[in-house]
C-alpha cells in the first residue's frame, strides 16, 4: 500500500528483540516522531505527545515540514502548547501504518509485510515505544506526558509501566479502560473492513484494497465522534444542491450524508486497514484495572505523577467525561495533584481536535503553571 | 426471499391504484394488519397501533397467534393497553415485509417483484395505508392512536393528513421530523447494504443474500437503540467463556460483541433488505414541517386532537426526548391537552420494548383517564 509519512518524521531504533506485551517480539522495529521547540541543558523542558489511533507525528508545522500538522492550532510557538519553552515530542504509534513498525512493514525474517503475522499490539506496547524514543532522545524526565483519546489510554499505561518517567499529565478525551459501547463501535467497524471481501484476512494490495469496509468503519466512527447537537446546529435537514443530486438508488441527498462521504474519501487508501485492526483492537484490551486486580480508580492510584489535567466534552459518546473524572480522582488517590474539567464543547469526541477556544485555554493554563 | 408473516395476520386491500406522495401509484396494494379485542357497538373503543421499521402486526398473542407479539408486555387483558376495554387494531407498514405491500410482493404489472421498481415509500403513504385499514375496520374515529418510533411518525402523519381521525394520541420515542444524527446513523445502515455486492442494486435471492450489509446494519442499529450506560452495567469489560472463543482475526472476544451477534443473528434472512432501505429513508424525509412553512412546532399545531402523552428515554439517541417535547409543544399549541414524560430508563431508543415497568404505567394511566 503507498505509504503516506510525513516528510519531516525520522525514526528510533526499539531494541531487538523488543518484547509484546500479549506474547511475540519484534525484530527490528522502530517508532516514528517528530519534534519542534530546543530541549534545555537540563533536558527538564520536554513534553511527550501520544495520539489517537489515526494520526500521524505531524502534529504541527515546522521548518523541515511547513505543511500543517493535525494539531496545528494547539502547538507552536505562542501556542497552548508553546514550542518557544518547550521541546515537544510527538511519537506515531507502535501498529501504526505512518513510520513506526506495524502490520503494513516489512517483516525482516521473510521479507514480505508482516500483515497478519504481526505480533497483537497493545496499548502497554504502544506505551513502551513512546518511552524508548523518549529515554533514546536524551530524556530522563518528561515535564508532561498529553494523551488524546487512544493516546489518553497511551500515556496511562506510560505512567504505569514507566514510574517516574513524568512529572505532570494532560489526559484529553481519554480513559483508563475500554467500556462496551465503544467496544461495540470499533468491533462492527474492524467488523466492516473484515466482511470486505477485498481485505482477503489481511492479503490485500493497492488494486484490491478493502474500501467499502474501510468507507463504513470511517463514517461510523465519524458518526460516534461527534456530537447530534453539533449537527442540529451545523446541518440541520439541509438537502444538497439539487434535489436528487445522486442518482444512485438510495444515495446521498442530505448534507450530513454527504459530510460523511467526505471524511470517508479523505480516510480510505491513506490508513492501512490491518493496522487500523490493530490499534482498534488495542483499545479494547486496555484496562489499568488489570494490573490493579480489577479496581480501574487501584491502578490509577498506583500511577506517580506530581499534576494532572484530566478533561474532555460533555458530548462525547465515546469516551464520555465520566471516564476523565475517574482518571482525576484515581490519579488524585495516588497523590496527585489532579484535576477534571468537563467542556462544553459541542463537537463530542472530536472536540479537541476542533474546538480550540475551549481546549487552548485550558491546556495553556495548566503547562502555564508547570 | 422467505416471508415470515405471522399466522393471524389478515389484510386488507388498498383503493387501486393507490397514489404515492413521493409520486407512483401502486396497484393491488393491501396493508396487512391483527386486532385483539372486541369493537363496541358504539365503534368509539379501537386503539390503532403503527410500529417501528422492523416490526410485523403481531404485537401480541392471540387465540388465533398464541406465539408472544413484539409488544406482549403492553398488550392483552388487563394489560396497560387493556384489551379488555379496547379493540386494537395493530397494522404492519407499507413497504414493509411482514404482509403489507412492499419491494418484496409481485408487482401485479410484471409478474415479479417489485425490487427497486416499487415507488417511493414516504411516512405519509404509511399513515394513509394505515388510515384505510382504520375506515375499512368500520372505525370512524379512533379512540387513540399509538405510534412509537418510526410509528411515532406515521401517528403524526396520520393525525395530520386525517382531521378527526382520532380523539387522542401517544406518542413513544418518536419525532415530527427525522434530524442529521438519525440521518447519518440510518445513511450508514443503507450504505453497508447497497455496498454488500450481493445486493447487486436489489437483485438479490436466498443464495445470494445481502447477509453481510445487513449483519452491519442491524449491529449498527442495535450500537443506537441502546445506551451506554445500560451496556456498562450490563456487559462491562465481561469476556465470553474461553480466552479466545473465537479463533477468527479479530473475532469476537467479549460479551458486548456476542450480545450484538445474536442480535444480528436473529435478524439477517427474516427481514427484506429492500423494505429495509425503503422504510429507512422514508424516516429521513418525514418533516412535519414541511407542511407549515417550515416550523415543526406550526406543524404539530395544526394537528387537531384532544389529548396527547409524548413520551420517551432520556437515554435515547436516535430520537432523543427532546424530539417527544416538542410533539407535546406543538400540540398544545393545537389546543390539545398534551403532556411530555422523560423516562429514566437506561435503554436509550429501545427502551419502550423493554422497560415496561415505566412505560407500562405511563401509558396505562393515559388509557386509563380518556
Amino acid at each position: 500500500m503507498t505509504e503516506f509519512i510525513p516528510p519531516a518524521t525520522r525514526w528510533i531504533d526499539l531494541p531487538s528483540p523488543f518484547p509484546m506485551k500479549r506474547g511475540g517480539t519484534l525484530h527490528g522495529g522502530r517508532v516514528a516522531y517528530e519534534t519542534w521547540g530546543t530541549l534545555n541543558d537540563a533536558r527538564d523542558n520536554a513534553i511527550l505527545i501520544v495520539t489517537g489511533l489515526s494520526p500521524d507525528a505531524h502534529a504541527a508545522s515546522s521548518d523541515a515540514d511547513p505543511t500543517p500538522g493535525w494539531w496545528e492550532a494547539m502547538l507552536g510557538p505562542g501556542k497552548p502548547i508553546d514550542t518557544g519553552r518547550w521541546f515537544v515530542v510527538c511519537v506515531n504509534s507502535l501498529g501504526s501504518c505512518k513510520g513506526s513498525t506495524g502490520p503494513a512493514s516489512i517483516d525482516p525474517a521473510t521479507g514480505k509485510l508482516y500483515r497478519l503475522e504481526f505480533p497483537d499490539v497493545s496499548i502497554e506496547d504502544i506505551a513502551d515505544g513512546a518511552a524508548h524514543v523518549t529515554r533514546e532522545l536524551g530524556i530522563e524526565r518528561l515535564a508532561c506526558v498529553i494523551g488524546n483519546s487512544m493516546g489518553g489510554m497511551t500515556a496511562l499505561a506510560l505512567l504505569f509501566r514507566h514510574p517516574g518517567i513524568a512529572r505532570a499529565h494532560v489526559n484529553i478525551s481519554g480513559s483508563a479502560r475500554a467500556l462496551p459501547f465503544s467496544i461495540a463501535v470499533r468491533s462492527l467497524q474492524r467488523e466492516a473492513i473484515r466482511l470486505d471481501p477485498n481485505w482477503n484476512e489481511g492479503r490485500y494490495d493497492d488494486a484490491t484494497y478493502p474500501e467499502s469496509g474501510m468507507r463504513i468503519a470511517r463514517k461510523l466512527g465519524v458518526i460516534t465522534y461527534r456530537s447530534a447537537l453539533e449537527w442540529d446546529g451545523r446541518f440541520g435537514r439541509v438537502r444538497l444542491d439539487s434535489d436528487r443530486p445522486d442518482e444512485e438508488p438510495f444515495g446521498l441527498e442530505f448534507q450530513v450524508e454527504s459530510y460523511l462521504e467526505g471524511h470517508a474519501r479523505r480516510f480510505v487508501r491513506r490508513y492501512d486497514p490491518n493496522s487500523y485492526l490493530y490499534l482498534s483492537r488495542s483499545m479494547d484490551w486496555f484496562d489499568l484495572a488489570e494490573h490493579a486486580g480489577g479496581d480501574v480508580l487501584d491502578g490509577l492510584a498506583r500511577i506517580r505523577v506530581e499534576r494532572a489535567l484530566a478533561l474532555g466534552a460533555r458530548t462525547d459518546i465515546l469516551f464520555p467525561v465520566e471516564q476523565q473524572e475517574e482518571i482525576a480522582e484515581g490519579l488524585s488517590r495516588g497523590g496527585a495533584d489532579a484535576r477534571f474539567v468537563g467542556l462544553e464543547s459541542p463537537q463530542g469526541h472530536d472536540a479537541f481536535l476542533v474546538d480550540f477556544d475551549r481546549f487552548g485555554p485550558a491546556v495553556r493554563g495548566f503547562l502555564d503553571a508547570l
